[in-house]
């Protein structure tokens, strides 16, 4: 039997759920060097938190998140709260010797995610890892896109399209939420759905992002306040309450190593209802994905004769995929919450072999570094706005 | 707290595995009028039991299955072994008093599906209540296939073609496997992929398939042994082994309203790899579904003017939707296991309700019956054959 | 400049147009051999054929078809009548000395069909060539698919589906038309569609059915008659008409290699306009085809690494691609009337090659054999009815 | 016999063929007001000229097309050579009261679009018609899809997305030609094919852009010299040219009604050959569209119950759809030739009617005005320039 890892989430709405999942199914389907306990889920309220426990399967209960970092039987703190608190969690679990794995984005500031950064970065020297939760690049598809770019069968990455579309708001009727205010959210389709794709293109080609020019909208500026406090912790009252984010953000940017892209994320795109849609053209191969659609990649390969030559359509279901063998047989797809699972079992792997969990908090800082540049460009007349890469006095 | 309800699991290979994660995830996500609880897995080699007891969260094991009948903590027996099996376990388990859920084909032969029907009928009488697994009724867009046509939304149907594509024996090299041995398996894509489709359509159109015309095939007749007892429990042995079984079946067939239907069941269609392919099109929409695609029905609308008119694309992962409001957000897909959680759902809501889960063992022959009356036909010169509908002495 | 090849054409309804445009434009993008002059066009309303000459570009007019055989001016007769007509026609005008471009299915009947291929037999003889209308043949697609397995890249052939789905029909409100009157066009959805699709299948594999089991259907049996002479040569009159054809017809079949597989021709599929759809599994790939996205094949290359494996989108249109080079660059599509156009450069090619054309009257006589099969076997229970490959005495 | 207008086309390659097929094909389809004819082909080579004049079906020729001023039996001058000779041949022929049919980008530069927008202004008061070539609006589909947003349909446009991708010069080896050619094509990937998106999508939403944030970006600055003049026109010699034009251009831009857009227009998009992919999301409904499956729209209807909504697959070959009645029956789709034929169509309609063509050479110059804000923001550090309304001194 493998060493415990005691496990403490705090938060159990939407994330907290598939965090929750995937902590109880990794160790079912994957050999772990360690075995992840659910020991502790925090909640505010103790009557619901300890209703959620029992429904996700947790031992005991908190509703003080800091009584995490005095339990010895929690050795990491898993943070699926609102951006708002990450800084504050994270840091002090940090400090307290917890590993930590947190939901993206990694803050609502630059400044909070450097301090985030530069303390995950003094933990590591005593061996405590952070990690930011970007699950999506543990879809087998979108992980087996960037074994392809690694591997060279892309060559020279020229165009990169991305857009992230949803519709959950293209209603003017919807009411507010947590995620409509910027003191909560930090920033609105930008932060929440564009981090994604801001972090997917760089992780699939390998280069990051140097500057940006864009473009942010908030169509509907105010919104009826819902009843009552809501599953989401929906801010309560009658009447109508300001949007504070941006309903939708384009923009244009480039990678380091040349390439021209465009990005959309946006929460009016009628229709869309979790469309993660991915690009990239190279001077040997390209590709193309869509969460849609999410066990499948579409590869070209240039080298193949002009007249075979087509968009493959690979069912990325195959024993030799990334994370796949662990599951079904061929053809029998995976859905949303795989990938949460298949980063329990990245994160225990690196934490047993002492190493390094990616994304890394840096890799988030980055990350929010690209939002806050889309930010100034946006607040700059679209002016084209270098990623800055070092910490900048009261950047946002 | 709900009551429990203690599970014995027979069989921890593929199926094995999607039960119990099944077992496990259904109450995470949905509210059970009872607890299940997974009690014990049985198989026959004590230490591999063992440990496949521990990877997929099981309480005890055994290595007789008939322990099972005497244990009180054992409320429900769930079969995952090959289909000559069946009979016997399910016959007992149900004279013992245990719910039986018994994965598919219901059994080798209709004699033995017969007797267990019989044996489930019984057992009824006194609230003992068994099933049959066709879990691809329990996909979301298959669930709500059959919603749109038992509303009235296709009128009366007119064609049904129904096609089950995997490739996994497609090279001649492929190592025999107890899959291809008749007396293990029944059959071969017939009864192990074929059953499906069979249930699938007369579970979407609610009709009867009344009658047959078939071909079957055995493309490659003998294939290599494999050095050693396999995952799926090969046989062994070296040098060739004689494939027994059918390799792909095509047949025709009427439904009771009327519908021509063509089947298709195969393991030799090269680059389909799990593709479940159901149209059927009636006198005022059509549907369309792929399970490469499983999270997406297409349903043509003839109401519509024909200027508007066209196949919608409909992602099926509404709150609106059968099963879905109880995991993730719009357009967050779910995998192929997801159809197994959903059969505990029911199951366990109709055990508690008193109510016959289904599909039934009834169901299950008939089923059954469907596939004797492909083989009649194929060994009849294709002459079209109807389904019996009684017990039918000698009958395969 | 070529030597001149002076057209009649037979007919000037949807199939008169479709060669005449095809007659047109052929020498404008493709170099040919011989000039083909639109000399006469025949019809039997003086008034009716004077007006269509003019729009469809024929520099005279006959009423009486039988002219052609004695103008000087006429090369070659083009017949795009009903089938009842063909033979007489395609009989007397290769006796006349004169090439015969007629449209498919060849003739209504074996019989008539028979007597078709022996005149056209005799005809070549002398160098006076007859060819039959499958045009899907040269949809470049098509084409290519095609050559993709004569250059051996499916390996041995396994599966074949096929179907033509159509939709005109499924409202039980639609009227009469000749096409449902047996007399006229000599069966329903079979010989109309279901003809193309076996043509195509055995075109694409270079095989030929051996044999087929099947059904064929009359969902209306009775309809409105259309009030008078509509476009298509309706019968007039008030009241219900009768429906002497299938209005589907399914059936599966053997072919030469041993492949299996299904066919379907339907004009009750309701949504599907014109969906050709066509797959082929073999050992080494497989090919699928949907005419409703026409400039496109799906190939599976099963020689490609499983992780890679797909299915390609090749957009069929480079210039390596058959018959594309003429027309316009990469990704430009071609649409229905193309494959029109390429067969009349095919049949002038060979024509002034002096070599046979293909498809011949023969092999439009063996298309006409599979469908008798089809009409057998429906008759006979659905029996497995082998293709005939001599005349018999009697058949339909 | 309608009234005959006699058409005087100048240009032979590319787009001279698709044009002259236009000018052949539409009144055989198409029931036209005045009947053109192929009246003279101008091309500065007299050897080839008359070649082509021959192989498209042209009466006459000329080498120098200012003959074409002089000659009465020209009642129109159809323009398809490169951009840099627009102005001059277009305004001296509205100047001789020859309508004008000019290929897109209307001119090279803004200044010289504004001349010729004047002169149209000036001949339209004696009833000389200007229009410019943007054909593919009169793909069925994209027309359609006008229908629906000018029927409110899709409600208040929220997201356009455009991408113009092709691949042709993704290889670095790729020769020279005039299009990469500042001189000769005004612009690259910018005028060739993003004029064409920026066109599509302001008549698709009938609002225009008011500025935009771009990058321009030319990936290979070399390229080796063509052996000799080509097809295209290339600048013959050996050794490399430099490439003055942009190889690719992606802008951010805002419409009149608030709709945030992105669009991108490149030769580097490996795999993507001809795709034209518009995408516009509204408060009421949604649609996408690609040419590379150019006889389908898919339209998602907001107005549809959550559970049956989805993007509709329309096969936009009904006869209640945009010029398709003319054609086949449903299902029978047409190709990238036929948006010309439908251009002379609307051409020769609005001349006999004495009303405006559409696109005028107006909207032409507004077109060209987005280009050269383009070109505007990409040199000034992408910040977001207003589209100029007026005429501008100096300006490019």
């Amino acid at each position: 039997m493998p060493p415990t890892l005691g496990v403490g989430l705090i938060g159990h709405a939407f994330m907290g759920a598939a965090h929750s999942h995937a902590w109880r199914t990794a160790p079912r389907f994957f050999d772990l060097p360690l075995a992840p306990e659910l020991t502790v889920l925090v909640g505010r309220d103790a009557t619901r938190v300890a209703e959620a426990a029992g429904t996700l399967g947790w031992s005991s209960t908190e509703t003080d998140w800091r009584r995490l970092l005095e339990r010895d039987d929690v050795d990491l703190v898993d943070i699926c709260t609102p951006g708002d608190t990450h800084a504050e969690m994270a840091i002090a679990a940090l400090e307290a010797g917890k590993h930590v794995l947190c939901e993206k984005p990694l803050a609502n500031t630059v400044a909070e995610a450097e301090a985030m950064a530069a303390a995950a970065e003094r933990a590591a020297a005593s061996g405590v890892r952070a990690m930011v939760g970007f699950t999506y690049r543990r879809v087998p598809a979108i992980a087996f896109a960037r074994q392809l770019v690694a591997d060279g069968r892309l060559g020279e990455i020229r165009h990169v399209r991305a857009q992230y579309l949803q519709d959950w708001i293209a209603d003017p009727a919807a009411p507010m939420s947590w995620r409509l205010e910027k003191d909560r959210a930090g920033s609105g389709a930008l932060g929440d759905i564009g981090a994604h794709i801001v972090d997917l293109t760089q992780f699939i080609t390998g280069q990051l992002l140097t500057g940006v020019s864009a473009l942010l909208e908030t169509f509907v500026k105010k919104r009826p306040l819902p009843a009552s406090h809501g599953k989401l912790g929906g801010v309560g009252g009658e009447g109508m309450g300001e949007v504070t984010v941006d309903d939708a953000a384009v923009f244009l940017g480039r990678f380091t190593g040349g390439a021209l892209a465009t990005f959309e994320a946006t929460r009016f795109a009628l229709g869309r209802k979790n469309a993660i849609r991915i690009e990239v053209n190279g001077s040997a191969g390209s590709l193309a994905f869509d969460f849609e659609d999410m066990n499948v990649l579409h590869f070209y390969d240039g080298a193949e004769p002009a007249s075979t030559a087509g968009f493959r359509r690979i069912v990325v279901t195959e024993p030799e995929h990334p994370y796949v063998g662990a599951w079904w047989p061929a053809g029998h797809g995976l859905g949303y919450e795989h990938g949460f699972t298949h980063q329990v079992v990245d994160l225990v792997t690196a934490l047993a072999a002492g190493e390094q969990p990616t994304p890394s908090f840096a890799d988030g800082l980055q990350v929010q570094r690209v939002l806050a540049a889309v930010e100034r460009s946006a607040a700059d007349n679209s002016a084209f706005t270098e990623i800055r890469t070092t910490a900048a006095e009261g950047e946002n």
